[in-house]
């Protein structure tokens, strides 16, 4: 009698030998019935998967690939951090990739990575991304994929983030809370969806309080000089705002020099909230008031959807599925009300 | 007639092919008088090397490799980006491995990376290395590699780091200009030369002033709890320093969070210098003055020297150069002589 192996659970049932592959790996694409006559006959004749074959072809490289814009973001070091937890307690390597916001470098990097080099990838979008079929391709050749904080919700595949429409509705509340009459919101333009759903956020919370001073201020990314003089123009001119919500940490960061460099004060001329995973957030003049994503845990999360997918195998348009996962708010000094301008040594935070 | 091709020369000159090869590469293992019979012979009959086959044999992956200790850390983020650089203008990738100063992970990178899956490798040593064979051992497989930063000097390649003995040197005469006289060194405590030879820096000073006390502070890389009650412990002693000196950003950042929590004011109870590359220095409260590494150019060099390996493909014993790029002091607030307590708001830094 022949060994029992899929060549002969096809031969049975008289089914094709992908199809009983992906009956016994639990895939959408077969249906109950024969999913159930495949672990009927598997139990009957003892059917066990050589696991040597399916580690072959399934766990080559035991490593995974992070592509990501940058690093010198508190954001990503964290969220790295997450990933690399799970990756370790599953003995998997790390590969980091950095496109520094190139589209091009992005494309050439997933090709890179689709010859086997390794077993998933972790995808956080460049900002220079202008179309995303170079993501749809590894999708096609069902190379595992997620995406997290950079993600495009045209994409059918895992996707982790955080609330950014709630938190710009936040933040921008937070600051008409304040007293803030004149709020912009200081946004890096691109095609990616999460600048757009913090702005949404802000124009939403400015429509629900009746404001009519709109002001989306777009930056240019890595263009730092290009966007000093942006937001300089904007903090000298005649309709400047008094609140400022920066839907990324270098803009909250270039908002501190360029207030320093032309002696503009934080919070009593212009109050500033920004998304920022800063370490030293606590420690600036003043301090900054933050939206902080949960940074470490968006990593453990991405990985840990990669890590289904690539045990499961399977194709994945049944898994677009989106986690998010909260941010939360932490007032400071930089939006302290007016009126209430505190000594700047030894301060009490209004709330941590 | 026979292609002129390795074994060719060979034959005609009674020597093996691998002698070839390296005379022709201008291998330090051949005699000077071989090359140039070698070289003639080439030239008679009109050797060219097939380029294919050099470029399977040496750059078979197009793709170096950094292992390094963290990359929440700005000195690193900026190092990177200049390896990226040099890396992309000759159109390799560039794969980073993170260690998290763990010299298990240092060891297993190295051994993943020394089946070809990279040409070469720029290493920046784990703070928990406790020896160095297995970076002896790659330098016996002939893989090129670099060392930036974190160096060791007992290790025979290029090393890529900075003025870390002056720097240090430099730091403790700038407290002591200030009117220090109780000045303490807080260090990483390893097996790296960079933290004793900035260590060593500082006791020279001190020596060189007539000062008599020395206070070096060993605190443990990646326990920040520990570390933070070290130097509580020490603000709050009787024997407290008046000015401090941190051997890296890390510590500096802590010792802020500890005297922002317990009340101790910067510069008039405890002035701060520290090695940072902190975008934020200059907006903490107060500014931080700060030793700063050449982040970017250090990356560029070690990149440059690592290519300069990969493509002479040679043992490099005799390359066990050291490449020291200076570093800057930055006078800010945090070293403010005392009785001079500024305004916290609008101040002119003294010196930037």
């Amino acid at each position: 009698m022949s060994r029992v192996n899929l060549k002969r659970l096809a031969k049975e049932l008289n089914l094709s030998v992908s199809t009983i592959s992906r009956a016994l790996s639990d895939s959408y694409e077969i249906s109950v019935e024969t999913k159930q006559k495949v672990l009927a006959l598997a139990k009957e004749l003892n059917y066990h998967p050589n696991p040597y074959a399916k580690s072959l072809r399934q766990h080559k490289s035991k490593t995974i690939a992070i592509v990501l814009p940058e690093i010198a973001n508190n954001f990503f070091a964290l969220a790295i951090n997450g990933i690399e937890k799970i990756a370790n307690e599953r003995g998997y390597h790390v590969l980091i990739y950095l496109t520094h916001e190139d589209h091009l470098r992005e494309i050439d990097f997933l090709n890179h990575l689709s010859n086997g080099r390794a077993d998933g990838i972790l995808l956080s979008m460049s900002s220079g991304t202008e179309n995303i079929d170079h993501i749809l391709s590894m999708l096609e050749k069902k190379v595992p994929l997620v995406l997290f904080d950079r993600v495009c919700k045209d994409i059918p595949t895992v996707k982790v983030t955080t609330n950014d429409f709630e938190s710009g509705f936040a933040a921008t509340e937070h600051l008409l809370s304040k007293g803030c009459k004149k709020i912009a919101c200081l946004n890096p333009s691109n095609y990616l969806s999460i600048g757009k759903r913090r702005v949404q956020g802000y124009l939403e919370a400015l429509k629900t309080s009746g404001m009519d001073y709109i002001n989306v201020i777009n930056c240019v990314s890595e263009d730092e000089k290009a966007n000093y003089a942006t937001i300089k123009k904007w903090l000298t001119s005649n309709d400047r705002p008094d609140g400022i919500f920066a839907s990324v940490e270098q803009l909250a960061i270039l908002t501190y020099e360029v207030c320093k460099d032309i002696k503009i004060n934080i919070p009593s001329d212009v109050k500033i909230i920004g998304f920022s995973n800063l370490r030293t957030a606590s420690l600036l003049n003043p301090s900054l008031t933050t939206i902080t994503q949960p940074a470490f845990n968006i990593g453990l999360e991405a990985a840990s959807s990669l890590f289904g997918l690539i045990e499961k195998a399977e194709f994945y348009t049944n898994k677009a599925q989106t986690l998010m996962l909260p941010s939360t708010l932490t007032e400071r000094e930089s939006t302290k009300a007016t009126g209430q301008r505190p000594d700047a040594y030894h301060y009490q935070p209004t709330c941590t």
